[in-house]
C-alpha cells in the first residue's frame, strides 16, 4: 500500500544516541520520564514526524503513542510504535507499563497551557520544564546533522551563483524571492523555516533592499522587510529592485529538515562608501569571532566583542537594526529549527562547545537606505569556528 | 523613514466592531480582562502584527503594548499603542491603569504553559480560557473579510485555468507545485498557511498524484501525501505525474491573510469509473450539504447526512482516508487561519451562524490508486451555502 523506499530514513544508531543522551540528563536532574509532544522534537527522538506522544523513561525503553499515522510512523520511526487510542485512557496505559511518574518532564516553552495541564493530570504527577535540556542537546549536532546543513550550504550556494543572471532593475522583491523559492523547491526544499518561538515565523529569509529591507518589523532579527501586507509584515515586498542601493540576500533551505542561514548582499551598480565600510565592518567582526569562537567561551562574549568592534567603529548605532528596533545579539544556533542554541547575547553565559552549529549575523540597517552585512553558518571546532557557507562573501556586483 | 503606504491598512470601524463583539461576550462570561498574546488574534483586534500584548478590559479602551517593531506598529494599529517596556514592570503598569483583573482571559489553546503561568502571576489573577470565544467570534466572516477570502478564490481560479497547460507526465509532483507557488506567489502569497493547532503545519495544500496522495500522514485531514522528506511527511513529493491516475489539486492562497481553502481532480488520459463514480458522489454530498448548510443546523448534521450518503453510495472504507486513518470530518472554517470553526463533525452540537465561512470537502481515498473529490469554500446565508469558490468543478482532463 505504502511506496515510502524513497524517503530516507534516519539511522537507528543516530536516533538511539539522541535518546541516551536525554535519559542521561534527565537522570541527572531526577526527572523520572520526558513525554515529548512537539513535532520538531518528536522527530528529533524518533525519526518520525507523525503526530504522537513519545513517552521516554529514564529505566525502560521508551514508546511512541501515535495518533496519526500509526501506519506510516511504524514505517519511519526507530522507536517502538503503538496507536495512541482514546487519550482518557492514554494515562493509565502508561501507568500500568512504566508506572507512574514521580515527575515529568514537559516543553513547557511550546505546550499549550491546556494540553501540559491535561497530561499533568493524565499522569497525576508533578512536572518540569525539559526544553533548556532538549534545547541545548540539540544545539550539538552528530556528523549526520553536520552533512544535512552542509548539503543545504550547498544548495544556497547554488542560487548564489545564478544571482548575476537574476537581478535586475526589471524585478521586484518578491519576484526575486520566488525565482529563489521555485529553485530550492524542485531541488527539494520543504517551504517550512521552523521557528520554536511563540508566534516567530520566517518565510524562506529577508530578500528585501534599499529603504523596504531598513523598515523595522516583527521579526526578532536584524533586519526585517516591508512584506507584502501588513498581515505578514516581513521580507519580500512589491518594491522594484534599484541602481546603487544595497539588495538584502537574507536566506535559507530546508535539508532533511535541516536549515542552513546566510546572507550576502548585491548591488546594481555600486554602492556608497559608507554602506561599503559597513559591510567592511561586517566582515572583519566574522574574522575575529571564528578565531574567538572554541570550546568554553561564553556565548556573550563573542556578542560582546563584535559590539566593541562595532563601536570602534563608530557603528553603534545601526548594528542589527537601527534606534528602538534593534536586535541584540550577533547570532544564533541552526538546526531543525532556526532560533536553536545558543544565543549570542548578553546573559548567556554558558560555554560554547564543540559542534554547536551557529549561524554569526553582523549587519548593518541605514534608514531609508538599506541593510548591509554577511552571515555565515560555523560549526564550533576545536580551534576556532569552520564555516560551513561555501560561497563567496564579495559583494555580488551586477551590471547597470 | 518608514515607506508603509503602499501596505493597505484595515479600516478602524472594522477592528472596532471586532473589539466591541469580544468585549460583549467576555462580560457575559463575567471575565474582567483579556490579554491576547497569539499572533493572529492580535492582528485581528489591532490590525497590526507586530510582536506585543493586547490587553482588552470590559471596562475602558484596549492598548496594545508593543515590544518590536513600535515604530511600525503605530503605523498599523487602531488600537493605542505604548512600547511593552521591561516585562517584569508590565504588570504593575497595567494594574495601575486599568486595576487588577479580578478574572483574566487567556488563550489557553496556544499559549505555552511557561507564558502563561508568567501573565497570570504577573497579574496575580486567576485565569480562564478565552480561545473558545474568540475562535467562534472569528468564524463569523465580515463583509470585508468575505471580500478578502473571495479575492483569494479568484487567485486560485486563475491557477486552474493554466493547469491544463502545465500539467503532463514530464513534472514530478514538486515541479507541479513549484509552478503553482511561484504563480500565487508573484500575486501577493505570503506562502504562510497559518494554522492554530498545536504541530500542525500546511504548506500550500496537498498536490499529489496516484498512489502518493493515497499515503497517510500526520496532517488531520481526508488527504495525506508522501511528501519531499521524513521531516516533513505531507503533500507533493518527487513522484512523477502519470497517466490515468486522479491528480489532487488542493491549495489555497493567501489575501490579506485570509485564505480559501479548494480542490479540484485533474488526469492525464481519463480516471476508471470506481474513481469517477467516487467524484460524483463528492459532487452530490456538496450539492445536498449546499441546501442543508443554514443558519441554525448543527455543524454535525452536516458531517452526519454526508456520511449516509456515503454508506448508500457504499463508500464508507474510502471516505476521508482510508482504514484507520481516516479523517472524522467534512469541513472546517477557513479565514486567517485554515483550522477554524466551526468543525462539521460528530459531537459538534452547535448551531451554524449567518456569515461563518467553511471549507466543505468530501473526499475519498483509495490506496495504491490515489484520492478523488472537491473542496469549496462557502458561506453560510439564510436560505444555504454560497459557494465562494469560483472555479468550474469538472474533472480537468488533460490531453495525452
Amino acid at each position: 500500500m505504502i511506496t515510502m523506499n524513497f524517503l530516507t530514513k534516519i539511522s537507528k544508531s543516530e536516533i538511539m544516541a539522541r535518546i541516551e543522551k536525554l535519559k542521561a540528563e534527565l537522570k541527572v536532574q531526577a526527572i523520572t520520564a520526558a513525554l515529548i509532544t512537539q513535532n520538531v522534537d518528536v522527530f528529533y527522538y524518533t525519526g518520525s514526524m507523525q503526530n504522537g506522544l513519545l513517552y521516554i523513561p529514564v529505566v525502560g525503553e521508551p514508546i511512541f503513542y501515535v495518533k496519526k499515522s500509526v501506519t506510516r510512523a511504524s514505517e519511519e520511526s526507530s522507536i517502538e510504535v503503538e496507536p495512541l487510542g482514546r487519550i482518557r485512557t492514554l494515562g493509565d496505559r502508561i501507568k500500568a507499563h512504566f508506572g507512574r511518574p514521580a515527575k515529568l518532564g514537559l516543553e513547557l516553552d511550546v505546550l499549550p497551557y491546556q494540553l501540559a495541564v491535561r497530561y499533568q493530570q493524565m499522569l497525576d504527577t508533578e512536572i518540569k520544564d525539559v526544553s533548556p535540556l532538549i534545547r541545548l542537546q540539540r544545539s550539538v549536532k552528530s556528523r549526520y546533522e553536520q552533512a544535512q546543513i552542509s548539503e543545504a550550504a550547498r544548495l544556497v550556494d547554488e542560487v548564489i551563483q545564478l544571482f548575476p543572471s537574476w537581478i535586475s532593475t526589471d524585478l521586484t522583491e518578491v519576484e526575486l524571492v520566488a525565482k529563489i523559492e521555485h529553485y530550492l523547491r524542485v531541488h527539494g526544499n520543504i517551504n517550512l523555516n521552523r521557528m520554536r518561538g511563540y508566534n516567530q515565523e520566517l518565510v524562506l529569509g529577508m530578500i528585501a533592499s534599499g529603504s523596504a529591507a531598513a523598515t523595522p518589523t516583527y521579526f526578532d532579527g536584524p533586519a526585517g522587510g516591508l512584506g507584502l501586507t501588513v498581515a505578514s509584515p516581513q521580507g519580500a515586498s512589491y518594491k522594484k529592485l534599484a541602481k546603487n542601493e544595497p539588495i538584502l540576500l537574507d536566506f535559507s533551505t530546508v535539508v532533511e529538515g535541516y536549515m542552513v542561514d546566510q546572507t550576502r548582499i548585491a548591488v546594481i551598480g555600486s554602492l556608497e562608501d559608507d554602506l561599503t565600510y559597513a559591510y567592511e565592518v561586517s566582515r572583519n567582526i566574522l574574522r575575529e569571532v571564528e578565531k574567538l569562537g572554541k570550546p568554553g567561551v561564553l556565548w556573550e562574549s563573542l556578542y560582546q566583542h563584535a559590539l566593541q568592534m562595532v563601536k570602534q567603529a563608530g557603528l553603534q548605532d545601526h548594528f542589527m537594526g537601527f534606534g528602538d528596533d534593534q536586535a541584540k545579539f550577533l547570532g544564533h544556533g541552526v538546526g531543525l529549527e532556526i532560533d536553536e542554541l545558543p544565543i549570542l547575547a548578553n546573559g548567556f553565559k554558558q560555554p560554547l562547545q564543540e559542534d554547536m552549529v551557529i549561524a554569526i549575523e553582523p549587519k548593518f540597517t541605514f534608514p531609508g537606505r538599506g541593510v548591509v552585512g554577511l552571515e555565515n553558518t560555523y560549526i564550533v571546532k576545536s580551534d576556532g569556528l569552520e564555516s560551513l557557507s561555501i560561497s563567496s562573501e564579495e559583494i555580488i556586483i551586477i551590471k547597470d
